[in-house]
């Protein structure tokens, strides 16, 4: 079973990562685009684990190292 | 129109951050982890842009900032 995990800031807490992108991408050029956040994308296996258990997983690893619940939240996909 | 752009390092490509989280996790007891990959996911808005040319914006976005073509590769979905 493969997760595919997006860890996002939550809204109004600060990004400045994805502002200095929004300032690099309308250097470049790109006039119209807003609102740029960046967040991380995970990818990995939880082999021969069916997706009940694997969800269950998944909430713990986030709770205890892919995310900080204080100010990011995540969401999941399982394939 | 909203874009969410998945950028991941390549197959092959060594990847010392999803490494280190696989390490991590498998120290926090979750045995039956494997293969992590760590990856950025951007979101991003394309007010009044219709869907062919975010397109083309989001291939030249990733083009010329957003993804190292050499060792990362993108997939996105507009909204």
């Amino acid at each position: 079973m493969k997760a595919k995990i997006y860890v996002t800031l939550k809204k109004g807490v600060h990004d400045p990562q994805g502002e200095a992108v929004l300032g690099t991408l309308k250097h470049l050029g790109f006039k119209d685009v807003k609102g740029v956040r960046v967040g991380k994308y995970i990818e990995l296996n939880l082999d021969g684990v069916p997706a009940d258990k694997a969800r269950h997983r998944i909430d713990a690893m986030c709770a205890k190292l892919l995310a900080n619940p204080v100010i990011e939240s995540y969401s999941y996909e399982l394939d």
